[in-house]
């Protein structure tokens, strides 16, 4: 790894430099990215605090006394159809009612899991015709409660519909069941020369299924763009049991409306998705990342805008980080900056292309610009594959560090890039004008960071407290609601609605625009039995 | 403009030499892409023949008596809420009834021009209380009939909504009026260094707003997606004259259901686009076009496959036409081919990148690995603007001069790649066997020719004919449509379906899909006003 120093020259010496040396003391120490189990919690809070059950937390919250309640009926009705081994009840439905936040907490006493689109068909005829709440569930990562019940909706885990479908290498095209994980399915396309066009945290344990039923953003929207782009296909059932038939390998398709969008990032409120089809782009053989600290938050849109112009067709990551966040991960975490000294902002830049000794020119170019400009004060460029893993490994550990801390209040906003990072300033001094201070004896808020992708002007402000505390959450929201509202920004970039934000949807969204949305929920899940008590 | 001959050496001598001379013969004759104005008709079918009344060549179809027709007090509403001069009427208004292709003629005695969003909800909101049907029109240059009245429906044209409403140079996000011309957007963004993310023949006339209507797709769709991924915000106006406030500028937004996803491909079917925000990317420095020609359909797809390998991150369009594509644009247009010898295929390959060098090499290396392979046979390097622009316009030049001829059915489809081109084959040989022998005396086929965006699995089949005729047209559909539906294939891949292929959805979408459209057309337009006896 090769330091470059605003003091040195760098010019070209700056390619052979970094070829050559590692970084002394850096290098050593942190290992490659740990190799992560599928179906393992990725963002793990500390277990042993209780967690509280969703209707404690907030009881004005009623049951909704139109759904039925399970009875040995409906059992031995889900056992017949799925066989009993499909059918978890007691402790073992536990797993299946906490978010992996541990915020919220459900009181399901069933849990199905079916194997094939069919068995998903068979139970939602019977929720149906009996009135029963459902709750769908893929790989349970959400950040905002959607996928955990609040009372007693049974859970319909999509965990045992896992497999590839089917991969056409010649076109890219991939096919697979809702509840195939997302690194399982990447590392399959990656044997043939693709890529999984979304990268996320939670990758080794989501599901494709929930990331198409969240619209997921993650890492690799800035270069191969929404899910609303790269979907295909997509097989659902629908509340009364109708499979929809929408598994289309086409690449173009104007034949009606293009009703798998509706699926797309409506977190099981108006179907359970079975089965996705996926355009993968193919994969690049040469992936570059750099890291250097910057002085100012106009400086880091300064190496954005040259990013975009000076990368532009190999630019596939630019993540931002405050000193917070990176001085947070390191001591809780261990993934330290390879930096010598501190800085305002950290920001990390990825490229991806065909060709190493283009894609190197490039960024040199780019990264002596920004040297020669004093847009960046010092940075690093990884050598090989272990570098290259320590640097995403800062980057993508900064949640898990700070929901160590106790709780993490997090809030995902897109808003316009210039102000984009105010938000992290103000929400410090209100949170300590409203009496609590970051990290300060007897103040429940241990940090208050900001992170994100910048490049798609998607900010993640995070409020990390010694615990879940009612005070605080009420200083906060709706005041970041509000803040963002004032500014046409999206009260949730990537994380969705689900429990937390269904209140929240009118500051981002005007009364026409919900009504719109009920309307269509109410067309689709008369009897609301998909996903109550969320998202609209 | 530089040859590459099969027979010899090119290795690394070709990117000198192709730099240094210009073909002889070739380069000049030809001249820069002809301006094209905006409003003007781009596919120029030969007007003087005289275009039937819908109603007239489908006699079985009958006006929907539940529609109220047109009043003299209408009309008085209609000029106080616009003003006399945005009411057309009379032989003013015939322009508005003929579709591009001179096939469609409606009966519209009125034509409404709004200059505002609320002047469109104006009109819809009268219409909607009246039962008067309405047909949204863009520019009018589809080729599905969907955007002209079959009976009486009313005009309303947003031709006069047609200003940029803001750009932004940081993010690259356009906001404009849906009647923009799409080539004075991508003008516009140019000025800025972006590109608009889409491109296609009909550029000089065809409205934003209809392109989105319509989800267009065209010559750009390989390299920045599909309208449904870079369309960030609409606004629509709904049958009752609700305004849709989606005019989102972000890039990601999870708050609800993507509800301008219906809208993008719904042809004016679910309400009017009144404005839409657009993500460009930064436009590349460097375009390069090589065109060369291939024995069969089999190399074809080898170049295809290595242009995604080693071209990827620069491949910008990959577009095939074949030889009788070729022939009948140069016999009929003037653009010729710069190649000496004839081939069975050819290819139009553009790439887009921001290091001239750093793309020269990657194209170089391609084009090299193709002739050592014995993939193409011949090729040439366009060397300059002029010869790039000649090389589109052959390309681009193939609707326009299939026209001519007197009609053309033309077939818009989706088909694995694997199978694309045999349909052109097969209907070549079925129309043959029909009794309709190509360019026969006494037969009424000119031509059958197969080209398209083979990057997207998209062929364009076009027969042209000396003028239309129903025995040939009998002889295709169903014929073609149940070809394509054998192999899962799509009917109508970027063109729509409008009033040409109503009938003809269940090719591709299963009753079940069909029923869930029509729930939402319900849904949106109780009535049905909104471009009735089209779509679904």
């Amino acid at each position: 790894m090769h330091t470059m120093r605003h003091s040195q020259r760098i010019g070209l010496e700056l390619a052979k430099a970094a070829r050559a040396g590692l970084r002394a003391g850096w290098a050593t120490g942190r290992t490659a990215r740990p190799a992560v189990r599928a179906g393992a919690r990725w963002y793990s809070a500390p277990g042993t605090q209780t967690v509280k059950l969703t209707a404690e937390s907030y009881p004005q919250l009623e049951r909704d006394t139109r759904f039925a309640r399970v009875t040995a009926e409906d059992m031995a009705a889900f056992e017949a159809m799925l066989g009993a081994g499909q059918v978890v009840t007691g402790a073992d439905a536990e797993g299946y009612n906490i978010d992996t936040m541990r915020k919220y907490k459900g009181q399901a006493s069933v849990v199905l899991r079916p194997r094939t689109t069919e068995e998903v068909a068979a139970i939602m005829r019977h929720c149906h015709a009996r009135r029963l709440a459902v709750v769908p569930q893929g790989g349970n990562t959400g950040l905002v409660g959607g996928s955990v019940p609040v009372f007693d909706e049974i859970v319909v885990s999509l965990a045992l519909m896992n497999s590839v479908r089917a991969f056409d290498p010649v076109s890219g095209v991939l096919e697979v069941d809702a509840g195939c994980v997302l690194e399982t399915a990447d590392q399959y396309v990656a044997e043939h020369g693709y890529i999984f066009p979304l990268d996320l945290g939670a990758k080794g344990s989501c599901h494709i299924g929930g990331n198409v039923a969240t619209n997921a953003g993650g890492l690799r929207l800035l270069r191969y763009g929404s899910l609303h782009g790269t979907v295909l296909g997509v097989e659902a059932v629908l509340a009364d049991g109708t499979v929809v038939n929408g598994m289309s390998r086409l690449r173009k398709d104007n034949t009606g409306y293009d009703l798998k969008q509706l699926f797309i990032g409506s977190e099981g409120t108006l179907g359970v998705i079975t089965g996705v089809a996926v355009l993968c782009p193919r994969r690049s053989a040469v992936v570059n990342v750099a890291f250097f600290g910057l002085e100012s938050y106009e400086k880091v849109q300064q190496a954005f805008v040259r990013a975009k112009g000076e990368l532009q067709e190999i630019l596939s990551a630019f993540e931002f980080m405050d000193q917070e966040a990176v001085e947070h991960v390191g001591k809780m975490s261990g993934h330290l900056s390879p930096l010598d000294d501190k800085h305002r902002f950290y920001v990390l830049v990825e490229t991806s292309g065909s060709n190493r000794e283009h894609d190197e020119d490039k960024l040199q170019t780019y990264l002596e610009g920004l040297m020669e400009n004093d847009v960046i004060a010092d940075g690093v460029l990884a050598q090989d594959e272990t570098q290259l893993r320590s640097l995403w490994n800062l980057r993508e550990g900064i949640p898990e560090s700070l929901a160590k801390s106790g709780g993490v209040y997090k809030y995902d906003v897109s808003i316009p890039l210039n102000e984009l990072y105010q938000l992290v300033d103000d929400t410090r001094t209100h949170l300590a004008e409203q009496g609590f201070p970051t990290a300060t004896e007897g103040s429940p808020v241990v940090n208050v960071v900001g992170y994100g992708h910048l490049g798609d002007g998607n900010l993640h402000l995070n409020v990390a407290v010694n615990r879940y505390n009612k005070a605080v959450e009420a200083a906060l929201e709706p005041w970041v609601y509000e803040w963002i509202q004032k500014r046409s920004g999206s009260i949730s970039a990537e994380h969705g609605v689900g429990f937390a934000k269904k209140n929240y949807l009118h500051y981002s969204k005007d009364q026409g625009m919900i009504d719109l949305m009920r309307q269509l929920k109410v067309a689709y899940d008369p009897q609301g039995i998909l996903n109550p008590y969320k998202y609209i």
